[in-house]
């Protein structure tokens, strides 16, 4: 699991800071999460292949994270793409891209298929073999999910040299890699501890942002991997953090310690502040394994 | 008269190219035409100041250039703007903006005035004391308007000398930069032309971008001192360029020309070529005063 930053800081786009986006390599999946204005450019710069996007992800319709979304569609089509593209947002996102494709007199020439959110409890809205994809619901100034990225458990790990030493037919491997016990001919059965490894650990990411401080999403991120947790002002600003339903790093660190992740990741940062270092500082007196997201970043999980 | 350009490339923004938006400062005012993604973060890099931007004036609904308006408003409202902000543009954009301000559940703290247009003729869609503005009417894939920014020929300046000289009261200082004779006390008429010098000269800057090669335009910037004129290819695309109603260097350079404007500035490039320079060498086979717009650049006409 891989996770790129390409933008997290609040507000306006600025000469060397970027609204949020992020790409989340899971599972040999790519799926861009919210899409704000210079995104494409952002793509580029972090040498992303455009072809690999499928999914799109919009948290909320605040200019910060969408207002790159159009453009980036545009672009699809301009590269001639011809692979489906899926969007997923709240209800009205179809509306302002569409819209716009209209009145530029264009159209999409790769099929472009809209999954408008309405629902005010979390949902599974993708799933594949592989990945699940659920929201979170969010409480901000506009209907805002948040989104629960699952790696499924894959199979077991085959123990080549144990298949081998009971001479296991190649034909019942994928029935072991499932975790069924084999009898063999002889009438002795063997455990499928001892023909298999433990498959690979199924990962868990959440992406939420942006939220004021809400302890019930908790229940939807319990015990995860990692937590990106939108943390726009540090502590001093706790009012004007609540006035404007965005949180503090203290705030988000809480949420990661009640929640017990694994790790957190801070972004959505308000560019008041001389140094992101003081989110993380401020974040690491409640909760010790803070990640400081960045514009470029890139995490392996 | 100062013309900054923002971006003047076709297309889509990339890593180190952006999308058609400049900015025109004649007689003190400060008017962005066309908008793409990034024009804001353009705008920052530039050092313009936001707050000087009261009319933006959009060429057509292509989205390299108008994708960055959006964003553009957004941030005025981040700003706490309060001066009206006057958009021009061809029907549609204001339900483009207002649906994203809506659905984003945010309005403008200023006034924010659209200003449709619809005509095929030109029409004059500002006016002031100092500077007059008309569309002209483009040949594109879908309703295009350039815009031709007109500064007035100003009042007469007073030769200081000569009016003390002969005694002239002050009272009849602003008839004689009107461009009257004076008659003195003793029955003298004295020509205006003694007791003036000739006005600053009246500047015309004409935007042409996008368009097919047209020289139904030419009536329209006939003798005009700068001609923006896009030039999307070379002269050996000139079938492609016929067909998606672009324009090649020659082709631009022709109709500076035929219309015989002082200076031709280039722009609206395709990033197919390795350098821009060949855009020049081209346009000069015809016409000898061509500048090459690029992104960051400005002059002073």
């Amino acid at each position: 699991m891989k996770l790129t930053i390409l933008g997290c800081y609040a507000a306006t786009p600025r000469s060397f800071t970027n609204p949020t986006s992020q790409v989340l390599e899971i599972r040999n999946r790519l799926f861009l999460i919210d899409c704000g204005e210079g995104t494409q450019v952002q793509l580029r710069r972090n040498k992303i292949k455009f072809s690999k996007i499928n999914h799109i992800f919009i948290s909320h319709l605040h200019g910060d994270h969408f207002f790159g979304l159009v453009g980036l569609v545009s672009t699809f089509m301009l590269l001639n793409r011809t692979t489906d593209l899926h969007i997923y947002g709240p209800k009205g996102i179809k509306e302002v891209i569409t819209l716009q494709l209209r009145l530029s007199n264009s159209w999409t020439n790769y099929g472009l298929f809209f999954h408008e959110l309405e629902a005010t409890e979390s949902e599974i809205i993708y799933e594949d073999e592989k990945v699940l994809v659920k929201t979170i619901p969010l409480k901000h100034r506009v209907y805002t999910n948040g989104f629960l990225f699952q790696e499924k458990v894959g199979d077991r790990k085959l123990n080549l040299d144990a298949v081998q030493n009971f001479e296991i037919d190649q034909c019942y491997y994928q029935k072991i890699k499932n975790g069924k016990d084999i009898t063999l001919d002889d009438g002795r059965v063997i455990e499928n501890a001892i023909l298999t490894y433990d498959p690979i650990p199924a990962k868990s990411y959440a992406f939420c942002s942006d939220t004021a401080y809400d302890e019930t999403i908790i229940p939807n991120i319990q015990n995860i991997d990692i937590l990106y947790h939108e943390s726009t002002f540090l502590q001093q600003e706790e009012g004007l953090a609540a006035k404007t339903m965005h949180c503090t790093a203290k705030q988000a660190a809480t949420i990661a310690l009640k929640a017990n992740v694994k790790q957190l990741v801070l972004g959505h940062y308000s560019t008041r502040y001389e140094s992101i270092a003081l989110f993380k500082e401020e974040a690491e007196t409640i909760f010790p394994e803070v990640l400081l997201g960045d514009d470029g970043a890139s995490f392996d999980f």
